[in-house]
């Protein structure tokens, strides 16, 4: 069930990100340990070259999916490493990534994620993992 | 030194993906395994909450890096997998990725990258690396 | 549940490699897309400095864990990439590795895995998870 | 140039760890940042399926490599995050492998290692590269 205060401090923090603001992500839901992350397809500016979404955005839905997840536990977050395993081609109309904490510790905090594709149809489909390593912040906290 | 038609090819390549005009990469050096990207920093699209760059296009540089140093000997190619460790705040008034071909198979391109950022001395400070297993597309070659 | 014809053939295999007859590694559990393997702790010859399960068996009994549900539904593969994330001291009286397969392609698979820690209360404890790629290998399949 | 008290203090530490002293890993080389290891090849309990070193090995020493290039500058540290990409069978009388300090912070040390397989000819084949995200330990420090 959706954590409200945390849905909105997120939605903040969201809108706080410049590239977040350019992507039109928007934070849908939050809970302690858990965030998702949704995005609509736009081809002008987020294609690779054959026409499907760029690695990049990929990259970047299932790192902010990863951070958000870290922070409904451990505050100000910010990734020191990811990863990301390109199942199938990122094609669809819009993107929800669904970020998880494994693990949260005092130094890291190990996340991961997953990204579906929503086609025409409303299914999901998913093309994407990844995985995110989170250092907290040594500053007042998210909220 | 910079192959001249690989260059050609990869700016070709480079200009038909939308994410890649919209971000404004520039590539700058091709060679047999080798490839360099350029990006200027813009503050208004590109940052995430704390105003450094997004570790979204800290990884969609380092990516495509990857990906061009692959192409330069393997065509086609897709992204597969990536990998991306955060050094240092990712704070400059534009960045550099040099990507290199570590082994070319036939099945699967192993590339690594460095991300530099550039700083108003001219200075390039390491920021970010990455790892990526790229896959050959079986259509008509890159040349 | 288990399917019995493919944990055969998976425990041959196993049999087959001299590093996992010298760690003891038992496959305990197969089905499509799925494989555990087991492993008693030794102190003697097993553990890092500090006297926890040394990385390099962390990553073996994943990454083997991994290869395994794999195998299931591709027939014999090989490791090309594999990581690891070490999330507590990995301390137990013996190890429990859980692989799946997240998408099995005709060039690569994807599998991940988590690896417990069996305490002497019979508690299991997550202490690593990790993600592997697999390249089919043609010859003869596995079963 | 190997830095000989260094170098001494690895050999006590490498000493100290049974899985280490199983597997006859050798620190022939440190200095600030960089580590060497060495492994002599045996058949009969270090082997994979077909024959070639377990990726668990090659995990191992990439891992223990990029650990001791962390330990010359940071004294110890637990690896928190290891991957492994597999780049050619790996099939040798002896295998080296060499870390290498990429970045050192005061939370997490990143170094990268590559893993070679010396043939009969003594020719020194890359089959193996490696990162690894280290975590310095509060404790007295290695030296």
């Amino acid at each position: 069930m959706t954590d409200q205060p945390l849905l909105s401090t997120l939605q903040a923090v969201n809108q706080s990100a410049s590239f977040n603001r350019w992507a039109g992500f928007k934070v849908t839901h939050a809970a302690a340990g858990e965030a998702e992350l949704r995005m609509d397809w736009r081809k002008d500016d987020m294609g690779q070259y054959a026409g499907y979404l760029h690695a990049g955005m990929i990259g970047a839905m299932l790192d902010t999916a990863c951070g958000y997840a870290a922070a409904t536990v451990s505050g100000r977050v910010l990734a020191s490493h990811f990863s990301v395993n390109c199942l199938a081609p990122a094609v669809g109309r819009s993107f929800v990534a669904r970020g998880r904490v494994v693990k949260a510790g005092r130094k890291q905090v190990f996340a991961n994620a997953e990204l579906f594709a929503e086609q025409d149809s409303g299914e999901l489909l998913l093309v994407a993992t990844g995985n995110a390593i989170l250092v907290p912040v040594e500053t007042p906290g998210l909220t």
